[in-house]
């Protein structure tokens, strides 16, 4: 393992931290400063001001350089304090999973371990710990306080008053409609929240499968997600070292993971779906708590009656995790384990504040099997254990599609909303067509923007290599990109205060042919700058596009000279 | 200029013809092929076929191996013997505009003139040719029969009735809702229909601005774009050459092409706008309805008194036509002479059947300035001059914008139907947000797709590169590429007959692993081969995605079998 990362910074753009008004907190944000605006009116030069954008920033302290980055270390654990002055939490002396300790006693993976291990933290005996239990009793934790200013942007750091307010935020996360994912047992992320009344939040997916990747590969495109705008990440890994290859990337990882613990359960089983068992996945969640996970992905809502429909379908089951549980009721002929220990699993999660994101087994796979039986029935069933998980004072997130044609997204998300009581929807695009393997980031890139504009809290992203393999660095960019502009799309959309200053002020910096704002406000500047370079002979006030007689926006301003003289 | 293009072909499919029963026609079509489903059902092999794909084919007599392609000589003349046929129409003994025939005569030009050149078409004196009069004459055309086969896809191939009959397209054509554009001085062209109740379609553009590109390159990347799907060709050329780049594209061209004629007559003038007048721009539109172009953009909708309102804006003008009509206007203090004389323009392009594009030159140019004062004071006057065109049987389609946030989308169709008279509408994306420069052909992909759900007949393409700086081959494959999901997306959204059988068959063969077939029906077969490959430990019965545990398809197909059991 290399001992530090690249460090990447944002060209024009410095890490600003934002202070609490309840709280002794720092709030993490990106300022993109910008190049004075210079005009020569009747011979005379005028020089005006633009004021910074601020940009809501998922990098974590890798593009802040005053903090020293030590991947064998692992970032500061930013909200430690806050958890432990809260006083509901006790240290244990030791892993209680079983697998756990044997991993950490087994001396062959000395080489690859994440040397400097934390104790793991759980709630005292009879203490509720979640955010959700703390919004419900009427009290707004530091995580919720953070997350208000962190949605502001520049409405707070300019000090203008939004409707997002710390009690806005705690009264959303205890109605259900929010979560702060926020493991105790991952203290180095940044408080962010999933919820539609807040900025729409993607995540990016990362994971090795038995046919790839290394650990550090793994690491480093953790890192890169987060650089380019990634909210969340979730490890999907399903090849060898899986406990090891998390440690390293919870500990260096700025944002909220998630994982499917039903993956690395099989993988106990040598991938043999009929020997998994209730008490190997058990002891696979408290690992997974104790190593930091904040929110796992559960297929409890597929039941051994829905597989009678998969007949009518022209893709079945294309959720992994869907067709395993499946398999099993299949095999045993009986009730999907996930479902019947479902208090159980709110039991565990709970004292760790792990949120749960409930899995959409029966999503569909392809246009033509878009809102049909099985995938309906199934998101009933989310519905009935999300009240049991608020019953448990368990945040909660609900998994959505897929590939759904654009005339069916709405009834998706009418559905969702009632059944699952307005839990937050968290979906997979959709595709929008099945026909363009290759470019799937942009089939569903334009379902995303629909589904989040409708009410949708997170999009999970898809890139260029889905449904043919392992995306690389490239490929996660281009599938972060993508779903950044999904998501903007419909913050713009839906009005969210301030989304639409950082348009105007490149739309501004592009009119006057600042070409260096118009980048560094873009969301990828060295792609822009790249391409912007490709044209040789731009002289700064046109480029290759239109050449200088054809610009039209060269035209528009001395019109508006020659409008300004007529008018005298 | 290199005598013969490369060729390309389609994998796994063929070209093939349908038959007119009107006409004596010949419906080109590509014909994916697909492999035999094959399964082991007890240990007993068990084979199915998969019918053909039909699909809608843009690429002309490039993909027929049987037609030989000489760029020298030309394209077959497809429709020359429908239209000399109807004997409305006379061979003139040598071009009409003064400019074209200057150039004629100019050996300096020998070297990269092209050589074959045709004596112009033009209506005998007193007689209307264009489709739009014929239909409502009540006359089925050639190219009405043409079209209604052509969309039909799969539904002709297979005998199956559909509404898209030849006489259902002379209705829309006779009432404005569609147009054949059909310069009869293109007939290398094959016949297609633009209109909200047949397949989307796609423009791409292309033209060298005076600081790149060659003849070469030009028709290089027009061929390239019909290969990759592209339904429409407009040239924006702004360089040296303008002319003679023309005629080299035109006679290779199997798609209509389409131009704004004001560039040329700006070039005329040497880039001075005030030095435009409607001679220069009459003697363009003749020299261009001469070479064959089949439709212009005419930013006739520009009226003197909107450059007040362009005060209210972030971005200005952003049309390059509108930028330096309002420049004129306010040079001169004199109305829009595209406006003044557009009876006249009529009267000219009605002698050729060239169709109008009536350009928006108040498009917004960003987030902030969409649907804006200028830009639907605008609108109002293209329907005014809609319904003018309409009198003199000219075929009308209208420009719209642009930048424009997903919430306003909306508004746009709405008016632009009510204000236009159902005239069809086509649009410049709409890019939903400002902030991705070197990613617009996704920001605008997805408001394309929403636009064109909702009845937009026609979408322009956006690159990768669009504001800064001129595509490549590359970004005009992503470009086209990017625009067919938005257009098939759209097709599957409004129930097209036919458009979601490709889905259906690619889905299919994703289910079966038959990968050859999934990559054959996708819209980059070279692309998702690539992308396949890179993972390299693949046997065929999965990929680098899940590896061999994980694959849910794999596990729902035995899923399948085990339930099938139970129940015996």
């Amino acid at each position: 393992m290399k001992k530090e990362s690249t460090r990447h910074t944002y060209p024009g753009s410095e890490k600003i931290y934002l202070p609490g008004k309840l709280h002794d907190i720092r709030v993490a944000m990106r300022q993109v400063n910008l190049t004075d605006t210079v005009t020569i009116v009747n011979g005379e030069r005028r020089v005006r001001k633009n004021d910074p954008v601020y940009v809501y920033d998922t990098s974590g302290v890798y593009t802040d350089p005053t903090v020293e980055i030590d991947l064998e270390k692992g970032l500061p654990r930013l909200r430690e304090e806050w958890i432990t002055r809260r006083g509901d939490v006790e240290q244990l002396p030791d892993f209680t999973s079983e697998y756990g300790r044997l991993r950490q006693a087994d001396k062959q993976l000395d080489t690859i371990r994440f040397k400097q291990i934390h104790r793991p933290y759980r709630a005292k005996k009879g203490r509720e710990i979640t955010q959700m239990y703390y919004a419900r009793q009427g009290i707004i934790t530091p995580e919720m306080e953070y997350v208000a200013i962190r949605e502001n942007l520049q409405n707070e750091a300019l000090g203008i008053d939004t409707p997002i307010t710390p009690e806005f935020v705690r009264n959303e996360v205890a109605c259900g409609r929010a979560i702060i994912p926020a493991n105790i047992n991952h203290p180095e992320a940044e408080p962010m929240i999933i919820g539609r009344n807040f900025l729409v939040k993607l995540n990016t997916n990362i994971g090795n499968s038995a046919l790839s990747s290394s650990i550090e590969e793994e690491v480093d495109k953790a890192m890169w997600s987060c650089y380019w705008g990634g909210d969340t990440l979730m490890d999907l890994s399903t090849g060898d070292h899986i406990h090891e290859t998390r440690e390293w990337i919870i500990r260096n990882c700025p944002v909220p993971m998630g994982t499917v613990p039903i993956y690395q359960a099989l993988e106990k089983v040598n991938g043999v779906a009929e020997e998994l068992s209730w008490e190997i996945y058990r002891d696979t969640l408290i690992e997974q708590c104790e190593q930091g996970v904040d929110y796992f992905t559960i297929h409890a809502g597929v039941l051994k009656e829905h597989a009678k429909w998969i007949g009518e379908r022209l893709t079945g089951i294309v959720s992994r995790g869907g067709s395993i549980l499946s398999k099993w009721c299949a095999i045993h002929n009986e009730e999907n384990f996930l479902y019947t220990h479902f208090d159980e699993i709110c039991e565990i999660v709970k004292q760790y504040d792990v949120a749960l994101s409930l899995g959409d087994g029966m999503r569909p796979g392809s246009i033509h099997d878009a809102n049909d039986r099985s995938q309906f029935l199934e998101l009933d069933v989310l519905g009935e254990l999300t009240q049991k998980a608020w019953a448990h004072n368990v945040q909660v997130i609900i998994e959505g599609p897929g590939h759904v044609p654009m005339q069916k997204i709405r009834e998706n998300m009418e559905r969702q909303l009632t059944s699952c009581h307005e839990a937050p929807f968290y979906t997979l695009g959709p595709l929008t067509t099945d026909i363009a393997p290759g470019y799937d980031h942009i089939t569903s890139a334009i379902g995303a923007a629909q589904i989040a504009w409708l009410g949708t809290a997170m999009i999970c992203y898809v890139t260029p290599k889905e449904h043919l393999g392992l995306p690389n660095r490239e490929d996660v960019r281009n599938g972060v990109i993508a779903y950044k502009i999904a998501a903007h799309a419909a913050d713009i959309a839906k009005g969210h205060p301030g989304a639409i200053v950082r348009d105007n002020a490149l739309s501004k910096a592009r009119f006057e042919f600042r070409w260096k704002d118009q980048f560094n406000l873009s969301l990828d500047p060295e792609r822009a700058l790249a391409y912007y370079k490709e044209g040789s002979k731009n002289d700064g006030e046109y480029c290759t596009m239109c050449g200088p007689n054809f610009c039209a926006m060269r035209i528009s301003q001395s019109l508006k000279d020659c409008v300004d003289k007529q008018e005298k």
